[in-house]
């Protein structure tokens, strides 16, 4: 399937499942929409995190076509979040009802550009042979504040043996508008995280504790987590997990 | 001289000369300062046009401490300008009359930071020898738009002999934050420059143009350029050529 018609499913609501594993090597997207009024401030949150927030482009205020893909944001992804002061609202189908002409959307990388690169080097990834959204945790990586945006890093989890992780943190650190390398290996407890079995995000993904390790990602659902703090009025979001298919490759070497 | 001693000097408007060959390899920079409902636009426009915008600093709303100098940005240059509604309206040696506590503010690299390194490997410059602010062109160059800042690049010169160019030009591509690698050269004609003793900015230098090439870098001048078809109610900026001196030092390896 490519993107076009991928996003023609989600536009038509006939999907709206997790967006892991689709579309080979296009490049995935997560995306925050906010009234121009937030949108300095949010920009430069953007600048100050590169590594959970790569900015990969920018619409600006009222546009809904993004440069790398020829989608409408507004109902091209399988399923969006709406936060309101602050406070999650609800899960929708597509944010047309709520869209207004001073919004301004960031399209933000996303881990899962860099699993079929992962996948071709021989890593298993669990969370996509289980039917699960991949896990993720708040942590206690605080961000650097830009105006009413701080909090701390949103991380996504894969579990891999201790071989792997070396060849991992080589193939995405060519990933670079997609988080780039692990943030945090093998040690949870350090990085605020209590139980590997109970994510923020997505779903709980089984594992054997004894083969491998839990690797941690910076992950574009930070400014979600960012966002219960600086409570602006409203705030849109794709749901974790289901992103923007974008039309644009990402190069890299393979191992 | 170090940088806190230079801009206490600025402070107390003593001197309101040219910063190029001012505190070796200590990191200079362009200021722009808006109101902040053109922020969001400004900074997208930098992130667009990082080699003639490179960012090295934002200050928001408000604030006039950078965190890359303990400076006042309202007082510590040498020479400032003033625009409003995209016009030219003066030079002043503070801005403190004009402050309002809704300006932020956006610190470029400056390529007199790179100068030095330039002339440890032996290359003159000319200006400084001539006593002369360094000479700078409006281009046909366009920048990348972002709301209402578009517009064509600025650039500056060096005349430098042929052989000198490659060394110029490995020196300064270390330099990133400070415009990297020249963006043309020996031909101005091209990128619309018709006569290279008339700049736009800066003075004329003088070169003997049978032995030397004009080499042109991206210059922080350029949003002064773009303004004027911006017109944002009010804009102020350093003075060309007189720029804030930081106290980051800029690390590269000589040749």
């Amino acid at each position: 399937m490519n993107p076009s018609n991928q996003r023609l499913i989600y536009r038509k609501n006939l999907d709206a499942n997790t967006t892991s594993g689709l579309c080979n090597n296009y490049l995935q997207a997560n995306l925050i929409t906010l009234p121009k009024q937030y949108a300095f401030e949010f920009l430069l949150f953007c600048q100050r995190n590169p590594k959970s927030c790569p900015l990969i482009d920018v619409l600006e205020a009222g546009n809904v076509t993004p440069t790398i893909a020829d989608a409408d944001i507004r109902t091209d992804i399988p399923k969006y979040r709406v936060y309101e002061n602050g406070v999650f609202s609800k899960e929708v189908l597509d944010i047309c009802d709520v869209w207004e002409d001073d919004f301004v959307s960031f399209l933000i990388g996303c881990s899962f550009t860099f699993e079929k690169a992962l996948k071709r080097a021989g890593i298993r990834m669990l969370h996509q042979e289980q039917n699960k959204v991949v896990p993720m945790f708040k942590t206690n990586i605080p961000c650097v504040k830009a105006g009413i945006f701080e909090g701390n890093m949103v991380v996504s989890m894969r579990a891999l043996k201790q071989e792997e992780v070396m060849i991992a943190t080589k193939i995405t650190e060519q990933f670079k508008t997609s988080h780039g390398i692990p943030i945090h290996i093998g040690k949870p407890e350090e990085i605020g995280i209590t139980n590997i079995h109970a994510p923020d995000y997505g779903e709980s993904v089984i594992f054997d504790e004894k083969e491998r390790l839990p690797v941690f990602w910076p992950c574009g659902v930070t400014p979600q987590n960012v966002c219960l703090h600086a409570k602006p009025t409203i705030m849109m979001s794709h749901a974790p997990g289901h992103m923007l298919i974008t039309d644009r490759k990402e190069e890299y070497n393979s191992f």
